[in-house]
């Protein structure tokens, strides 16, 4: 199975590279060729003139289970958020989840956050939600290409919803043995794992994580130095920085990928740079919470890989890569009030290539040998024109509904705007009779802080 | 002519009253009727069964010349993109439109803002430009309403680009003859006078053009406080900040738009709420080319009426009413680092009903009476889903591309996302040739920095 993608009036092989008028061949799930005049006998063929070809973008860090809650308190805190949101749904869903085995509801949101991702040429995530098989279910029926990243967490939260920690484990085994270890699905779906916090996570349960980790060659997901709270109460535990907590322990590596870091100081930079962890940063989440400000320009300097990420959509509320990297050079560029700390070059790698690298994938660039993991941009608008810089174009004005097709694993997911492999009207109206009740229900739990006793229960 | 807009999941009426199921019926270019089961016979029927009827979106401070001018030099700071972008192609359009009357540039760049703006919901705007009939000929032919804002500027810039005063004063008030006081386009383009910032207008043209607004009942609208440098400017030349001098002056009055207002101080929000002045916060804008963070939180806790807007399209750069929604909000949420300073209401109603009051026109709610200035946008995608809040969902979820229908002084000027009134085609294919090719010559101006004098011409 070939696919030849012809007279594109840009290929944006990465952030470093754009050829205009080039092609772009596929052959299998791997890009074959990229280069002037291709050619291709029986290759289905995809006209691209007036248009832009660029790598699938790649979401670093989700929640996708947050699909459902979207809307739902746009104005609290992350910790109030936990308490008034969070717990009293996670309560509803565990109840569903375990109690009656019903896993509808994480199919629901994991494929409307997959329809959202695909439609804005997202190509590939890293999901740290509430696990269960059925969200990465909807990942192989629509295609999707992603690391179900297994959270785990044992303390702070409500003890209702603390599992036995033997349990915890297996059952975490069991997703690396279901899902990354399986030869189904191409390997389009791998695992990693997820002390969520370190004041989530015991110091117990981060060493199992980065044991596990280093044996099955996994990378290790943690949401790093995102709040001032998180920051105080490591501090007060410990007497040091989240950083410098989990250097202590040994468990900052080259396959750490470090969530957020707003609040690190030069000594955490300087730790996160010699051991060779990827950062990922979530501007519109980070702005919309008010954690603050993280140090891009400043870790991009310095060397560090940093990724780009939408966060959940509790937090954003778009899984929009697009929005994303506009944010993200436009908050660097306020918070310097110097335009020139960042680039669309910069941004535009952070959503590609070092996205695929914190993803652990072989993507992130078009270039012969890569996954065939990409998106064709329709340049044909009023905000697109005219094209001083296509770079420019792309990260400062092209929107998630500008991408026509999207191909992952070399099977066209979305053509012409429609996806190819669902029915996306099922798939609404799923969520559209799920959301709500999920929210209503959460009202209800006695994890509820204004019903029940909410981090004291 | 009688329009009916039935079933629609919600009419957002204004961002204090959405009402789940109404109907919107207009007559000629006003709203006739709002409520539950409408009928009208012989209206013509739009079913917005699944959808949202919303006021259109006013965008209250934008430069449309830069349309063309998109995505040259991102990475510049106001003063130096003028130097670098803006001066040498003002020299170049000047010599087309003063030399040899080819008003085509204006009208491209003009009418390929307006598209931008109507496939994203927004029916008016306030434009800031290099004044020439074309640009508004655009507007006409298009059906677009929104303000003329003539740039009035006599100092700072280079010679070359300077006017005489006496044909400048002269020329404007004819725009104001045949644009504003005409009756023809059914009033829907007005003028206001812009002396652009303190430090690019004289005392003596500042003075002027109050006295003309004041005379024949325009407004006012300028940049104000918009960069360190405009402040230290005026501070170095008055000893006060831009907006204690403008007050010195006494031009700041209720008809008074002070655009940007960035670095004001305790006693310029006093003197701004005092005097009854409108701001327009430009949130993108001032991210992009480092500004800074506008105190827009504070200002409407003391109760000042704060506009939205896009800036132009050099520093944005787009022209979506719907991301700056989104920018307003999580920038100060992230300033604060505190989400609950500004609230989505909030951000809706800078948009919608503050903004038509900066545009000084009848719209910016859906009421009986009101000029029947509004957008339908499709809630059935998967961003868009659930909804649990459907005003959250429009300024943190919905976008420029979910608008199905824009409709404007009661005449449906977009319908299924097509223009009913020009041909996009056509425009798309004039920005495409006119815009590179205005950079390429702008290069060779001997205003350009590289090539000639600069600011020192």
């Amino acid at each position: 199975m070939s696919i030849l993608i012809k007279h594109a009036d840009f290929v944006v092989q990465s952030a470093d590279s754009v050829k205009p008028g080039w092609d772009v061949l596929i052959e299998g799930n791997r890009i074959a060729a990229v280069g002037p005049d291709l050619t291709a006998e029986g290759a289905d063929v995809i006209d691209a003139a007036g248009k832009v070809v660029i790598p699938g973008l790649m979401n670093a860090h989700t929640h996708l289970y947050q699909t459902l809650l979207r809307g739902v308190r746009d104005d609290v805190s992350l910790v109030d958020w936990c308490e008034h949101v969070l717990f009293p749904a996670a309560d509803v869903i565990h109840q569903n989840h375990w109690k009656q085995g019903d896993e509808t509801l994480g199919y629901c949101w994991s494929a409307l956050g997959v329809l959202e991702m695909i439609k804005g040429g997202t190509t590939c995530c890293a999901n740290m939600d509430m696990t269960m098989d059925s969200v990465y279910e909807a990942w192989a029926d629509i295609g999707f290409r992603g690391v179900a990243t297994v959270t785990l967490v044992d303390q702070w939260l409500p003890g209702r919803l603390r599992r036995d920690p033997d349990l915890l484990r297996a059952e975490t085994l069991g997703y690396v043995e279901r899902w990354h270890l399986s030869p189904a699905h191409n390997g389009r779906i791998q695992v990693a794992l997820a002390p969520s916090t370190p004041f989530l996570a015991s110091e117990d349960l981060i060493l199992w994580a980065h044991r596990q980790c280093t044996d099955l060659g996994l990378d290790l997901h943690m949401h790093v130095a995102e709040t001032e709270y998180e920051v105080a109460s490591v501090q007060d535990s410990t007497g040091l920085t989240p950083v410098q907590f989990l250097d202590s322990l040994g468990v900052i590596n080259d396959h750490f990928i470090a969530v957020h870091c707003v609040h690190v100081t030069d000594e955490d930079i300087e730790t996160l740079k010699i051991r060779g962890a990827i950062v990922v940063h979530n501007p519109k989440s980070n702005m919309k919470i008010g954690s603050g400000i993280a140090p891009i320009a400043r870790l991009l300097a310095e060397g560090v890989d940093v990724a780009l990420a939408t966060d959940g959509s509790s937090s954003n509320d778009l899984l929009d890569m697009f929005e994303e990297m506009r944010a993200a050079a436009l908050l660097q560029s306020v918070a310097a009030k110097d335009p020139s700390v960042i680039s669309a070059t910069d941004v535009f790698r952070m959503a590609t290539e070092t996205g695929a690298k914190a993803c652990g994938i072989d993507a992130g660039t078009i270039q012969p040998g890569r996954l065939a993991d990409l998106a064709i941009v329709n340049l044909q608008k009023p905000h697109l024109e005219p094209i001083h810089d296509v770079l420019s174009t792309l990260v400062y004005c092209a929107k998630a509904a500008d991408v026509e097709t999207t191909i992952i694993d070399g099977r066209v997911v979305m053509d012409d705007r429609e996806l190819t492999t669902v029915d996306e009207r099922e798939i609404l109206r799923l969520a559209q009779e799920l959301g709500p009740g999920l929210y209503e229900r959460s009202l209800h739990s006695t994890l509820h802080p204004e019903k029940g006793k909410g981090l004291n229960e």
